[in-house]
């Protein structure tokens, strides 16, 4: 990276740096913390991860809220020299930490709100945002932001997860982790004819769900196709599907669409799910190949988790994404 | 008991009989399952044990909406005699368990309206209460419930407790799992003058919130007392501060008034609590020298117990409140 | 389904609803408690879903006494339509939690005696068991009983285990998890010719059980098999094996036959196993190309369960057979 | 100790030093591997360690099989010279870990036979016996042998317990852990006048049940009498009504005799107990000041302990009696 | 406080105020991060909180590197109002975070080293450093660094711990875990006159080191003199004499001075220990009546812990410290 | 095995028998205890399996020190009949358990030294050396010994791992987890030629690491390629190389090699390795196509393990590798 970097008060950088293994301050990845919007504008990062500590949608197993903590401070990270693309990442691409979202307890509505403002106070300024769950509503605020900032139906979506997340309402409730794409897509933010699902399965939801998204032209790859065909046969037909006449990508995954035994600590458990390398793989080509410019990784719920098993998976899913961004700008 | 056992339909008892150590159907202490109101109506038991799986007023570890369901099928119940009463509790005493009150994900308002409803199903059938939590916004609509039956400012309350819980909002949130007893005092439904909390420490609330709450009239009693006096000795004043000029008695037990040496399972948890054999003991007397109308034990968040302990003991607190109705009953 | 729901007591059906989640009483898949064989010959269910406590046979890691219980309780099920076959499965069958058989602690021949007579009650009516262990010495009451409705000899087996349980005896034990095999075999009751066995590995037994199995012509296909084929063609054999002058068959599923990674919670695992998405499809296709006429899931031991991950697989194993079953009664 | 260390095979002796914290060769306390009575007829130390793998009479939770393992190597242990008296332990007291009984899985009667001769073997000696369980069925072979030895009704008990065990059958078993003490009783082999139980808890067993207890004239000390009394008092009055006409003492203690807050790691936790420095206390008076001629740790259940609190207690448990054996031989 | 609050970085408080309960930055108590040496004299705050994530001396269990990152991150925190002392800490007491000393892995004097400077730029300001270890090896470069500052022999020290830790070496190791104390009265830091040890029970170390210690003239008081006298008298007795002639103290906790019921996640638990709510009280007095000027926790090993049982009674510890010297300051 | 066997001292044989499941004395698969180099060189085994409890040059999560104790004590072990070999392992191979080297806790350099003279006692003697670590850093002693017996640069290797653990220093650490491979190399104990390694993937290390890696003629295969290649494509690969021009080899394996979905319990987990059964298959290829002279497997860390998965598998790796021995010795 050619440009100097810019100057953390004293003693922080050192501090990040022993964060590496056990001690020190514990930020993304050990970026610098620039957590207020007139700093980020100063600063102008290539990419900004931020949390959104939110889990009032889940139907099942809470926990998510914890999931932006444990990933800046349980993920172990031994190096940053992603060696499939030989290239250090940081060097290459200036990445922050901007902190969390304000998401009060107990309070949906305003949660979603703050998740909204953050997130569009990064991608208003051309920073690509990286949004740490929280549970899968807040894709909803996430990526109406986006869309905000490049255009309604002007956004296509690749969406990882073993749910489609496309109800109506669950138990009457609109804003649940089980509704946010069936939001974005009534809402005109993503256009259904770019949005993509990659590794549903399982029992959910009914057939009038699916009845309503064939209308709408989704796109779908169940895991029975990924089984099938393999992911990056897959991953081929999605990016052309998400990518149909649009100019950028929102890439969302939820870390249930990764079978349990590779990521126990989530809400809603589906077996049969990706491998790690799978996915890995697929974000991979997706950063690589594609104009992405908004990324989430959802559903990491600490509290299920073991031996730090998931939260790791998140945090090189991000790294991954990241890798591939840092290739890309260095050529 | 006298009267005979109303029939199960064929099968159910059998069942019911197994759960007593790892087979069978779960209800708490396999006592018959009468979820309905016209059942209960013309079933008339004592005793009605409900959950309330809510857990979206939490502000730190959520999970108590697997409490009821903990409660009933993982804690240990080797027999049914109380040692040192010298009781067969069900021969004494009638009790069922009702079922949960409805708590849709995500949705706060109707959740504790379903409670409330489902509480005032019971009580105004001259039945006790007996509410499993959830998290301790619960109180809020289930003492309500209770002093709509028995009259507003006409019973008395003695609470359990790390934490006053007894602000104003938390996060701007009125209907947290830390304002329940502010809300309660503020409708009427509890006068603060028989409006006494045991077990309080550590370091919330604010002297803003003391000083209101002084200025009710409520009491306290703060762990420091009961170590300097013992449990017993604050009882005694605890029940004469609570049934001052009233008729009915409320108990409501945070589970993290236990330290979390014994409760690890809990949301909020706070060094320096209550032992198990304290607060067996404190409920014990309640039960026995008080008009006991209702009872509620919260905060119980499988998640974060071990080994069961903190379920094995919600259960127990249950049990002792029970064999001391039937004592009281059998005389 | 287009017979009428036979009705349950006022308010259990709710609280059955309510159980998808987190509340209310917990049946398998929420489906109606039928415990009584009277119950049952009125009703006629095509399947029927009992427990069998019982671990008294297990030469390792014990607990899975409290399979059933976990599979019932801790499960997580968002829906109950299956996206492959697309079929709501309990509109097209009509399935009942029957409850537990009696496994008393310590008393091996009365539990088995009680399992056999509970899978008997269900089979001799004509409906489909499904039986939830338990370990596996369940498998030779479970077997016995469905062989003495359909015939001795007339129903063949596909048995799915990282080990063969074809011992005669260990540590002297007649009825051990390692012997149930041997014991369907030596009575008759399933034809060495039809029992076909899947995944087994390791380095048990020794060679002298192996010359037994070869000299009464069991097939076997090992896991190095199954890695170098595909466990698809490995089943099309099996099929045809199992069913080769049969018209009945018992699948039987040792939860260990899955790695360990995907299913930890189990007495004896072995490393090297089937994958949660191969056991699926495979019983996928008994359901869908075979008479099956009784299944097991044995094994599940939730005190070596992390995040239930072994639970919910052991239920999605249950679901995708239903959910066969379903998709040929509806054709 | 005056007299030479008997020899061991060369290697041995420094990997059991290694034992000490993390490496080398685990048995009790680093003691001589002294397993067979040939052996143990030569080497004559004054205590023998032993296992009794065994768990088949287990109601609830079982896995106290693996307990002779855990304590053997997953306890911690930093020293062996007891601090409060002064004494190193084992320079003054011959201790040897003489291996385990076989408790083949699946035989209660063989496996109770085998742990009867094994401890026969060591009392018969003159050794002092010290069984690590295994359930609690264990006592019943193991205290036939040692009255076998000193004389039917010539041994008194005292026994720690949440639960008397007094059963006449649980489930129709007679070989339960909830009937060991009534066994010894019927067969003579302790007289009930000098059966001493101290920390009865909670609500198990029945009327029936203590209407027979007292008729034998046997003794006991609810916890609710060790809450006001103190446990030094109750163990003043225990020693005497146990020790009355008698020359001989068998201690038995049921981890569960501990609140579940100090050992969770067991079958059937009963919260209200001893605390862990009352216990130890207890016992070290025992030692001190009767003629114990056995001792039994029952009940720890490897699989539900944590952190291996509950291991570490019951090890620290046999330390205190050693220690104070110790200190007697040394005067 | 009466002095402004110096200036933060902008978002970086609003950051820390969100770590009350789930989001944003996390620094111990959600204070000022002042890594830096130049800050800090600039800051100059009462108190500054800082790390040593070092395990390297450890003879059992490792883990206490996570201890300063876990209490600072897994720390439940519900306010800072003091409720006995009835006191808003930070109102009343500058505490900032110092961030960590960097213990580079496998290198022991190189980590010591670190830490001792750490500690010397924090206490050589005048203001009071709290050291959250880390194993207890990090005692002698911290009380060496305290004494520096204040005089060799002019700093008492009251130390809570299950074991001396005044061996001469373990397995030859100068810089163990188990030798901090003798390294402090060997080079004169602390006088042995005023090195007073409260908490001592088990089995370590032997005889030599005792009377090692004895004819050095340090003081101790066993667990059994606390359990028949209580805490408080001991206290009072401890005090008298760590500040017998000198007018600093140092305390320094080892958190397996607690029982391992209230703190599994240590490395060398020893059952028999005291209890929260005592070591709280005693720490309070410790802050309100002597001149503290140091004071460390070690030894919280979260691999170990359960539900963050031990990481919040570690975090409690340094409250109760706080409120103590805020109490005073605010005089 | 034809010769007869040694004699153990009475009981011994009989306790290791007991050991295959829950009882007796643990040592590595019941074979028989010959710590002592004098009884080595008497006995002269095929193999003799040690333990090298080191976590000292752990950068992350520390624990694998617990490594030999937990292979040892806590795998599960049915029997010793390879399936797919048909083998009885331990008749056509001597293979005992040689103990464990002290690893004194703090003490780097002398750890070091011991497991190398361990390891030197045994390949010295003609005995294939097994070593359980303990962190990577033992492969430098252990490595370094068998070179020192067969010659420098005439043993290749075989290296399983996510890391290339070639780094200069890490920390300023020599002797550290990430640095053993390079003091080999820099020694010229191993040859850079036959230097392979397989499995590598993640963000580690470096651009200048791995330039100097290639300088030196090191080779290598990611998990890229064995994604795409297949593992057995690899093995073919990696096995030329390793074997070009020498005689001997060492196989090393780190077990974060597997996923961490099949390998938790280790200090540095990666995403997106190896299944347990690829591995297996690779290690029963290097026993049975090579000359193999000396196994280790690293970095098993129980603290961090789940349900003693990641203990199973090690243990499974090593009875690979003796299966894959006995077959080649048995022709």
């Amino acid at each position: 990276m050619s440009e100097p970097r810019r100057e953390l008060p004293p003693g922080y950088q050192e501090q990040l740096d022993l964060g590496y293994v056990f001690g020190g301050l514990s930020t993304f990845a050990q970026r610098p913390f620039v957590p207020h919007a007139a700093q980020l504008a100063e600063w102008k990062p290539d990419v900004a991860v931020m949390g959104a500590p939110f889990d009032l949608g889940t139907t099942n197993r809470p926990g998510a809220r914890f999931g932006p903590r444990a990933v800046r401070t349980q993920a172990y990270e031994p190096g940053t020299f992603h060696l499939d693309l030989g290239i250090e990442i940081f060097e290459n691409l200036e990445v922050v930490d901007a902190g969390d979202a304000f998401c009060p307890h107990g309070r949906v509505e305003q949660s979603l709100d703050n998740v909204k403002a953050k997130v569009a106070e990064i991608v208003n300024l051309g920073i690509t945002p990286i949004v740490i769950g929280g549970d899968h509503t807040i894709t909803w605020p996430s990526a109406t932001a986006v869309a905000e900032k490049y255009g309604f139906g002007k956004v296509g979506m690749v969406h990882f997860d073993a749910h489609a997340d496309t109800a109506d309402t669950i138990d009457g409730n609109l804003a649940s982790h089980g509704t946010p794409m069936r939001r974005l897509i009534e809402s005109g933010a993503i256009s259904p004819h770019n949005f993509v699902q990659v590794g549903l399965r399982g029992y959910w939801p009914g057939q009038d769900v699916w009845d309503w998204m064939a209308a709408q032209g989704m796109k779908w790859h169940m895991m029975d196709e990924v089984h099938h065909r393999g992911l990056d046969a897959v991953m081929t037909d999605a990016i052309a599907e998400a990518m149909n006449g649009v100019d950028y990508l929102y890439v969302s995954v939820d870390i249930d669409s990764l079978d349990p035994a590779y990521a126990p600590g989530t809400g809603t458990p589906e077996p049969g799910g990706l491998t790690s390398a799978d996915l890995l793989r697929a974000l991979r080509r997706l950063a690589l190949e594609t104009p992405l410019v908004a990324f989430d990784v959802m559903e990491v719920s600490p509290p299920y988790d073991h031996s730090d098993c998931t939260v790791n998976v998140a945090h090189r899913l991000i790294m991954e994404v990241l890798a591939g961004l840092a290739w890309k700008k260095s050529r």
